[in-house]
């Protein structure tokens, strides 16, 4: 069982190692002509200057967050400031990493898909495949390092406060990643989109734009450095609840002892989720090596083979390391662990739960299916009905997600009651939290595929810019539309996640809540010492409200950035059109100023994401201080609402986006026609749904539930 | 004291009266030409056609629930179902005066309209005003004489639970008209807006256009029946929720004391919401008196002035009878009733609560304020931008009105405690509940402002139609642009009290579950006898997601409607054009079929209204059925996220609407521009946030929770 952090420790060299060597392959790619080269350069500097000045911002935040963790009387001072350091450090390293090789990666596509896309799609795919094993190695070393420094090696108290404090530090990066990268690159999408509109013939992608390059570092910004960042802080997420509830119903399962007691055989229960996310990765690792480029083999398969490898893989390995880790149905506490096998059911119900909420995105976001085309043929009518249909189907595609949520919660319940011969206790809720890292343990491949789409998408527009043959552009359109449908399944996953992990992360709140309550005060808690947050309590009641305010009113912080940033973006194309002579015209050696476009982006970027990055911070500080029962009402509201706008906002947007290319693939008459127009305003209105807002939502109701749980000592 | 229902029957048949003055005065103005008389004909007999067929589908739900209720084992039968069909049969008759009305004033409306905004400002608001006071009359009689009927000549066992079964008929009756009647308005609406970019050329309320009726009848079918019905249960429901609250209290107050015990002073406090309603009544009606027509006074004072006259009178009388009803400082139970002159504040916590939600409504949909002048600007970079700074600015809207209701919950809950020397006691509930009824004792009034805007819209459309000359047009348009801000107004009461109607709803729906709580399980219920609703209990939680999922389907589903039925309307309008010779030329004599587009939008919205409405209905009988704890965490969920979606569906919508009359009367280049086709994209989205699935919310967060109430001694 000792060895568990070890095989963790070793897992994660594995995938760091498949980074490196993924890396070197992409590497040694050509990258083609000179143009080429320049191009690539411009769009990584652009990228790379944006992450070192978010970095710049957010290590003030990080330090006074440091400096506060230190201050303030939470569980595990001091080690928990490091912890929270570490996290910070490494998600900011896993992302400039992967940024980097992705960076590179984009000329190097584009030059292989002169040769073909079977040549293109394998250098795409480990381009995505180094930020997904960067991002997945370094969270799980992480994790690795903390369990064995503070739990084993120093043995420090509350060593799992200072696991959780990994948690939050990991995901503040996420945070200002997310809010950050997302208005980064919508404000250069948007206001590319319409410079088309307001300076007549001037198509997207055309090297005369001055916001061309900008569009191309946001791909970057926000689809590969804020997307890492976020599965970063999930996958780590998924892995620190499960470890941080199981430390707090260790005294439940035994009954009254304390924490600082010998854990015995209960520590089974700790090491489970580490075991299960170290088995992942290694399943991620073989999935990964089965993606080459075949020529013959369709696209879709070839990608997909990788993901369904490591997931048949994985629910193998949970059989196989359950049964062993739990040999010979041990005692733990006063519960015998009768049928450790319906531990693994939980894994693999949380594992095809992330897969089915993907498939629903996809159902709702591919034109092969209805809504999509019932939003396609709205467009006959004008922009508003294209608008109000894909708002109405973003809002309809919560029904599934949500039916699906909440049966994995409480079929992951049950089967926890079960394993321990005690349905319905409040064991269930282990179950709960292992469902969670079931469906984050391949996340090394699933990172791997979705930040395969902005590496194809980077690689197509320079394609354009450096004027290569339309063939070329041919190849990498095929692939960037195949990273929209596998982009679908990275978001269910992504999102489901967000909902369970963040609801273990609650119950670690409420559990940790209820340690502070006076002996005498029992009726404040539950079965398993849990605070209770009566919903008729008008403190609740008040929470609730303010709770689930605070995504709508996130959504319009980040939405409205994203209008005044894209607005900021066209006046200054206009002013270069005005007073660059030649630049309209496209006279040979004319070239736009595009740093300054680059420029305002990253200015618009920084400057917006303080606003909504810093409530999600404070509100639950100030809240918890004030009450602690109307934050855990506060918290639940934030979670449930959160995660409908979140499925709403990605649908909408995804469902718009596939409506405009179906029309411009042909249908309602194609391009140059008012369908394609209307499409084209609600493929626009959807750009922030689904790249700023939507995908904010994740991360927004994990940040504020792990700041609560790490602050909860300090408010009672 | 046993003085108060007959005070409030006293009332109610005054406001009767006053509708009845007003009637005969509508009635005796003169309708005008003789083709305004013929339009007024088709537009009155297309909407009594809709409400005739619309009742006639929804007797057949009100019977099946009649049988329901004399079935299943609730409390209070079989007085239950007879008090059920009374609130149907009262709402309907409401909706039938109020809808006779208002198509009997438009025409007088727009013929007055020769002579003046001062002859046709009274006119409009005495048409509005017989609905409101129809209305209000009729509730507060419906709710005096189940008091007396039940409770006092009776003596039924569970009075109260008969009394709430009141308000569930009247909210079944709301459900159906405000979704039907919201699918039916913009249905026309939509249809008529985009008939004009389909077939080019024809502008809306064109006589030529065979939507152009149909339209008309929308705004009698949606603006004023549909309201009406949903004014008719918010206000039944903000007395009946305070009462059947109290008579729950009742055995806290008394410490045991079964219901069914001597009230003896404790009836004051049921009494108490009569009471302020009979005297919200009087002050209404003064103040609609004063509404009248004078030269040279701007019409926004005259119409408001009603409104004012008609609070502060409420406030004076709400302290005078505090002070009177509980003169003497009476012990009540084991409470000393220390500081009646509180229980009178949460009333004026209400009544300011609601003003200011109205506020901040206006404020957010108003062109002289930030929002909508930044949706106008956003016009300048094409529709897309309108549609995100939109969504955008009604979610930003959220913010004061949640912060407006959890303070108004959280004084009132403090006042409550303090009027009984018990501060944060359970008593305070009952402090929550009187806000509401503070908040819509002014009812009457209010509506009738709130009316007053259709029949001035139907005016204007009538003007055009009958081809009047265009100061006429000026006239009508200026009574309906300040509809618009008085609307908002109304709309602000409307959410706030479905709001904390739902809430005290909520309270005891949890009382009641309480007391089927079997004695021995105590650690179930909290200190006032309720059952605990515990979020980290994994049914509530379960509860939670499904029940702040459902506002959002509810709003899918509506908005589809729309969209399908504009559609249906387009594809007829279109068929005319093609096949009624010379109609697109407007020969003389040639007329459209517009029957054929009115029973289209009849039956679109006959049609769409079954799946939302008997969805509110069944959703929580079946999770009930299953687990009491599991829909207590579905209503909370559906209440909140329903009120936050209302809010920002109505204000999203209100200001795009604004924004394009903001750009019409000049601004961004006005009418015709670029800006303006922008603009009138977004006001077209708006048209159903605005109007169908916005308002339909406040009805269902309450339907949902009033059968819970009514059901929840079946469940258990």
């Amino acid at each position: 069982m000792t060895a568990v952090p070890y095989l963790a420790l070793i897992a994660s060299v594995l995938a760091l190692l498949l980074a490196y060597y993924f890396a070197k392959v992409v590497l040694r790619a050509d990258q083609g002509t000179d143009l080429m080269r320049e191009i690539g350069a411009a769009i990584r500097e652009g990228a790379m200057a944006f992450l070192r000045r978010e970095y710049k911002w957010v290590s003030v935040f990080v330090a006074a967050m440091f400096v506060l963790l230190l201050i303030v009387p939470i569980d595990g001072r001091p080690a928990a400031s490091f912890a929270y350091l570490m996290g910070a450090v490494l998600s900011s390293v896993a992302g400039f990493i992967g940024m980097h090789i992705a960076t590179a990666a984009n000329t190097r596509t584009a030059n292989a898909a002169r040769e073909g896309a079977a040549k293109a799609l394998p250098l795409a795919f480990k381009g995505g495949a180094v930020m997904g094993f960067s991002v997945a190695g370094l969270a799980l070393l992480g994790i690795s390092i903390n369990y064995l420094l503070w739990v084993k090696w120093l043995g420090v108290d509350q060593a799992f406060q200072v696991v959780a404090a990994f948690g939050l530090g990991a995901s503040s990066i996420a945070l200002f990643a997310r809010i950050g990268g997302g208005i980064y690159t919508k404000a250069a999408d948007v206001g590319g989109d319409l410079v088309g509109k307001v300076e007549a013939g001037i198509p997207e992608d055309d090297p005369r734009n001055p916001a061309t390059i900008a569009d191309a570092v946001g791909d970057n910004v926000g689809d590969v450095a804020g997307m890492g960042a976020d599965l970063f802080e999930s996958y780590a997420g998924s892995i620190v609840a499960p470890v941080v509830l199981a430390s707090l119903l260790v005294p439940v399962f035994m009954e009254g002892d304390s924490l600082a007691a010998d854990f015995g055989d209960a520590e089974a229960l700790l090491m489970y989720p580490i075991l299960i996310g170290a088995l992942g990765m290694i399943a991620s690792i073989v999935g990964a090596l089965f993606v080459r480029g075949r020529e013959g083999r369709s696209l879709s398969a070839q990608l997909h083979a990788g993901q369904y490898v490591a997931m048949a893989l994985t629910v193998v390995f949970s059989i196989v390391g359950t049964l062993v880790l739990f040999r010979g149905s041990p005692t733990i506490g006063n519960y015998v662990l009768g049928a450790p096998i319906f531990l693994a059911l939980t894994i693999i119900v949380g594992l095809l739960g992330g897969w089915a909420i993907g498939f629903t995105s996809e159902y709702f976001t591919s034109e092969h299916y209805r809504p999509v085309k019932g939003i396609a043929q709205q467009s006959e009518t004008g922009p508003a009905t294209v608008a109000i249909e894909g708002i109405a189907q973003g809002k309809l595609s919560t029904l599934p997600a949500v039916v699906l949520v909440v049966t994995m919660i409480g079929l992951s319940y049950w089967f926890g009651g079960v394993a321990f011969g005690a349905t319905g206790d409040v064991i269930g809720l282990y179950g709960v939290a292992l469902a969670a890292i079931g469906m984050l343990s391949v996340t090394g491949v699933i990172v791997a595929v979705d930040a395969y789409g902005p590496i194809a998408d980077n690689a197509g527009g320079i394609a354009e810019m450096a004027e290569l043959p339309p063939e070329v552009r041919g190849v990498t359109d095929s692939l960037d539309s195949l990273g929209n449908t596998t982009a679908a399944v990275a978001k269910g996953f992504a999102v489901g996640s967000a909902a369970v992990t963040a609801l273990a992360l609650f119950k670690s709140f409420s559990l940790t809540a209820g340690r502070s309550v006076p002996d005498g005060q029992a009726s404040m808690l539950d079965s398993g010492g849990a605070i209770i947050l009566n919903i008729n309590d008008t403190a609740v009641t008040i929470g609730l409200f303010l709770g689930a305010m605070t995504p709508f009113i996130f959504a319009a912080l980040t939405m409205s950035s994203v209008g005044r940033a894209a607005q900021a973006m066209i006046v200054e194309v206009r002013r270069q059109f005005a007073e660059i002579p030649g630049l309209r015209e496209g006279e040979p050696g004319v070239k736009p100023d595009s740093r300054r476009c680059v420029d305002i982006s990253t200015q618009a970027a920084l400057r917006e994401m303080l606003l909504p990055g810093g409530l999600a911070v404070v509100l639950p500080l100030v809240i918890g201080f004030i009450d602690v029962n109307a934050l855990g009402g506060f918290l639940a509201g934030a979670v449930v609402t959160g995660f409908l706008i979140a499925i709403y906002m990605a649908n909408s947007g995804g469902a718009w986006d596939n409506a405009k290319k179906y029309i411009e693939a042909g249908a309602h008459g194609g391009k140059g026609t008012d369908a394609h127009a209307a499409a084209v305003v609600g493929d626009t209105i959807g750009d922030p749904f689904k790249d700023t807002s939507g995908p904010a939502m994740n991360i927004l109701i994990k940040v504020m539930t792990i700041v609560s749980l790490v602050f909860v000592p300090a408010f009672l």
